[in-house]
C-alpha cells in the first residue's frame, strides 16, 4: 500500500479508468503520458474475466506534466474517446478533499478519524459532524470541527425532515465522502442514490453475516471463533453494498457481549480508516456488487 | 495450545465436565485430585455468564494417580454425584483414539491427515477412509490404510442404502471422530443424530456466511476481501453446527474462483487439523450452539 | 479475552500467584475461597515445566465475599504461608488505577489512550501526560488532562536533572502503570530498577528484529514482508525485556519507510493498548524474561 | 494473487524486466505488445523511489501472440536494448517447470509440496528429492519421485564430496528452483553462488530473529508472542538471503518447544508453498537483499 503524498514533490495527477478491455488500452494510456514526459509514480491494472471489463488507476508526478489538470483533462478526454469509455476520472492530490461525518453516541471511529486528520494522516479535512445525538459534540469541537446535533424522531416514518435536515448540512460541503461512522441508522433510499459512490459505512460483522441490528449478539448466538468489521459503500439494500474492506479478529468462548464489542472497535477503527483513505485517494473503482481496491 | 502427550511421561488422565455454576465445584474436584496427589498438568475453566454452566477440563499427569482410569472413574462418580452432574468424561491419552474420514474427489485435506498421522502428530490413527468416489483410494492405500469405495447413486432420493453403508463401515471401528475431509454429501438427520457430537465437517467457508454448496462462487459473487474456513459438528440443519475453529485469509479483487479455491485449501486443511486435535484430545466441549474450546 | 468490570456487579477482587508448583496448590486456593462462599468467575492456572513454577490468576466476584479486600488479604496470608510463596497480590477492581504517560512527538498512542480513558474503555486513570517535547500539550489537555513539559537536553550526558524530575513528576501519582508512548528516550538503569514491572514500552518492531532506533528503516533494509510492534516491561538492557504483547501487519515492497510508519501506527496503538489492559487488570505475570498473560 | 494457468487457454507469455527508470517505459513496453495485438492479462509495476529502479511484470495471452516465443524473444531484444537494460526474461507457462528438493528427517514441507505437485497445484514437476538421511525414501518413492540418499559426515570439514554429489544430482536436472525442504545444512558459498537466484529456503522463524539453529528454542528463551517462518533465497550469508515471503502465528506462554514445533509446521508449510510458487510463476524479482513479488 503506497502512501499519500505528503510533500509538494509528493503531488500527483491520479487517473482512474474502466473500459471494456481490449488489447492497446494500456499502451494507448501510456503513450499519452510518455509523450509529455509524464512520470508514472504508481499503475495499478487490473481486467475482469468474468464481464471483460478493465480497470486502471495511474499516478502521474504532477511535476512532471508541463501543464494543469484541467488541460490535462481536456486532452485526454480525446484518449478517452478512442479507448470508447466515459467512465474515467482524473483528480489532483494536492487539492484538498473533504469528508462530512455522521455520527451517533458511540466515539470510537470519529475520535480516531479526528486524530488521523489532525496528525496530517488522513487525506481529507473532516469538515463537520453531524450527529443525531449531542454525546459527541464536545469531541468535536476539541479539534475545532463544527458539530451539528440534527434529533430523529423515534418513529422511523416521521424521520423525513431529519434526514432532509441532515442532507443539507451535508450538502453544503460538497463532500467527497460522506462517512457514517457508526451512525446506526438506515439511510432512505433516495439519500443512497443521492450520495452514491461516496457514502461510507462501516459495518460491525464480517458481512455478509450479521446483517442489521446488533451483529454481535449475533455472533455470540451463533458461536463465531472470529469476528470482524466490513467498510461498504452505502447502497439501497441494507448491509450489501460493494465491500472496500474487511478485517477481523479472534475471540473465544469467554468473550461474552461485551468483550466483542470492546475487542470489535479495535477492528472497526482500523478497517474504517483505511477504506476511507482508500475512497479518498482514488483507489477505489466500483463495479457491480464488487470493487477493485487498488492498493 | 498445549501439546499432546508424546512419551510415557507424557500419559494424561483428562477429565471434561460441564455442570450448574456454583461456589465450591472447582475446589471439589482440584481437593479430590489433590486427595491422592494428582499432579494436574493443565487446567481450563469456563463459566457461562449467560446460562450459568460451569466447564472445566483437567489434566492429571498419570504416572502422579496411584490407581487406574476405571478405578479413578469410580472414585469421581461420587464427586460428580455431589457436584449434581452426569455429562463428565475421563479419558486416557494413553489409549488409542479412532478416527474415520469420508471423502470424496478433492484430496487436500486427506493428504494431510494422512501425513500429520503418519508423522505422529494426531492424537489418533485413521482406521479407515471412505469415498463416494474412487478417486482417492491410491493416496490412501500408499499411507497404509484402507480404503472403502461406496458409490453413490445420482438420485438423492436413492442414496439411502449408499449412508447405510457407509454407517456400517464407520461403527465397525467404533470411532471418536467421524470426519467429512471434504465429503460433499448432506448427511441424513438419523446419521447426524447417531454420530451426535462425533462427526466434525470441514466447510469452505467463515460460517455462517456462504451456507451450502459452492460458497467460493457466493463469495466471488459477494466480493468479499476475506475467504475463510470453518470446522464444527454435524447436525441436521445444513452448516449449522456449533463451531469448533474458524480463520481466514486474505483475497483481492484479481482473485478469481480457481485462485480462491487454491488458496482457501491451505485454510481448510489447517483449520480442520486443528478443529480435529483439540475434539480427539478431549479439548472441546459443546453448549447448545456453541463450543467451550480448552486450547 | 474477557471484559473489564464495568458495573457494580461486575467488582472482583483479583488474586495473582505464582509458586514452586506441587500437588494441592489449586485445591488449597480454591477451597479457601470456597470456604466463605466465594465465586471465581474467571480463574487461569499455568505450569511450566522448564522451572517447575506455578502461576494463577483468580477472579473472585467481590459480591460474593463476605468482607473487605483487607480482610481478604490477612486470611489468604495463612494460606500463602502454606503454600510456601511470599509472591501474592489481591487488587480490587473497585479500585481506581492510575496510569502517567511519558511521550514525545509523536501523538497516535496517546490520543488512542486518551480516547479510550474517556470512553471508559481503558481500567485506569490517565493521571498526567509528561512530554520531552511541548507538541502534544494541546492534545493532552483538551482531554482535562494535566501536561509536564520537561526538556531534554541534546547532549545525553546531561540528561540526568530532566529524567529526575520526570521521576518526581510520575511518583508524585504512584501510578500503577509508567506507559512509554513512543517516548523515545531510552530511560537510565536507576529509572529502570525503580519502575521495575511497571514501566511499560512500545517498540515499533517485532523484537527481537530491529532493536533501538529507527526499526522501520531497519525493516525496510531488510525487505521483511511483515511489520510489527511489541509491547514490553522496560529492563535496563534496550528493547530486551519481557514481552507482554505483539502484533504484525502485512506490507509489500511498495511500500517505503513513510508507509510503514504510517501503517505501523494501527499496530502500536492496538499493541499498547491491549498491553497496558492486561497489565492494570493484573492479567500479567513476569517469569524471568518471559509473560505468563492470562488473557 | 492470481492463479496459474491451467488450461490451454491459460497459457501465458511472462516478460520480467528491471532497468533504470524513466518515463516512457511503460508505454514502450506495451506499445510492443499492442502492435501485434497482444492481450496483456495481469501486468504490475514497481518503481523504487530510493534507487530510481524499475520492475514490471507482464502476462500477456499466448493465443494472442502471432508467434513463437522465441521470435518473441528475439523482436522484445529490440525493445530492451532501446530500455537500455540487459536484465529481462520471458517464460513460456506452457514448458513444463522443474524443481529439485534437498530434505533431511522432517517429513512435512516434502509432504506438502508432493501433495500439491501430484493435485496440479505446484506449477512445476518434482524431478528428483535428495536427502542426507534415508528417512524419507519411502515418502517421496509412494509419489513415484526418485530420492536419492546421499549421507553426510559428522565433520562439517569432509562434507565437501557430499556437497559435490548433491550438486551432480540437482544439475543433473537442470532445475528452475532448487529448494530446501527443512534440509538443516548449511550451503557452502559456492553452491549458493553456483544456484544464485534458484536456491530457496524455508527457516523457522520469522527473520531476521533467530537466525540459525534451533530457532523455536531461541522463540521461547526470549518469550515471543508469535512466532514465524520465512521463505528466502539462499545466500553465503547464513539465513539473510533476500525474503520473498513470511508468516506468523500467536502462540502463548503455555506453549512450550515442542508446541512451537508443532504448530511452526503448518506456517512453514504455506509459507514454503507460496513462495516456491511465486518463485516458479516469474513472480519475484530480486533488488539488492529485497525482493519485489508481484502477486
Amino acid at each position: 500500500m503506497s502512501s499519500a503524498p505528503s510533500a509538494s514533490d509528493d503531488r500527483r495527477f491520479v487517473l482512474t479508468l474502466g473500459c471494456q478491455d481490449r488489447p492497446g488500452i494500456i499502451a494507448g494510456i501510456t503513450s499519452f503520458i510518455a509523450d509529455f514526459g509524464g512520470s508514472i509514480v504508481e499503475a495499478g491494472y487490473h481486467s475482469d474475466t468474468e464481464t471483460g471489463w478493465f480497470f486502471t488507476r495511474q499516478a502521474i508526478k504532477a511535476s512532471t506534466v508541463p501543464f494543469g489538470i484541467a488541460e490535462l483533462r481536456e486532452r485526454f478526454t480525446e484518449v478517452a474517446t478512442r479507448l470508447g469509455t466515459a467512465e474515467w476520472q482524473l483528480h489532483d492530490t494536492g487539492e484538498r478533499r473533504r469528508a462530512v461525518l455522521l455520527v451517533s453516541k458511540d466515539g470510537h471511529c470519529l475520535h480516531d478519524l479526528l486524530g488521523r486528520a489532525a496528525s496530517g494522516e488522513l487525506p481529507a479535512t473532516i469538515e463537520a459532524v453531524i450527529g443525531n445525538h449531542p454525546d459527541l459534540a464536545g469531541m468535536t469541537e476539541a479539534h475545532g470541527v463544527k458539530f451539528h446535533h440534527v434529533p430523529f424522531p423515534k418513529d422511523p416514518a416521521e424521520r423525513g425532515p431529519a434526514f432532509e435536515e441532515v442532507r443539507n448540512l451535508v450538502d453544503a460541503h460538497d463532500p467527497h465522502a460522506v462517512v457514517l461512522a457508526r451512525f446506526m441508522q438506515v439511510l432512505p433510499p433516495e439519500l443512497c442514490e443521492h450520495w452514491a459512490g461516496r457514502a461510507i459505512n462501516i459495518h460491525h460483522s464480517f458481512l455478509p453475516s450479521f446483517v442489521g441490528a446488533r451483529p454481535y449478539h449475533q455472533a455470540f448466538a451463533r458461536g463465531v471463533k472470529l469476528i470482524g468489521a466490513t467498510c461498504h459503500y452505502v447502497t439501497a439494500e441494507l448491509d450489501a453494498g460493494p465491500i472496500i474492506e474487511q478485517d477481523v479478529i479472534r475471540i473465544d468462548h469467554a468473550d461474552e457481549v461485551r468483550d466483542m464489542v470492546r475487542q470489535g472497535r479495535d477492528i472497526e477503527r482500523v478497517v474504517l480508516a483505511r477504506g476511507l483513505r482508500w475512497h479518498l485517494e482514488g483507489r477505489v473503482l466500483v463495479h457491480g456488487r464488487r470493487t477493485v481496491v487498488f492498493n
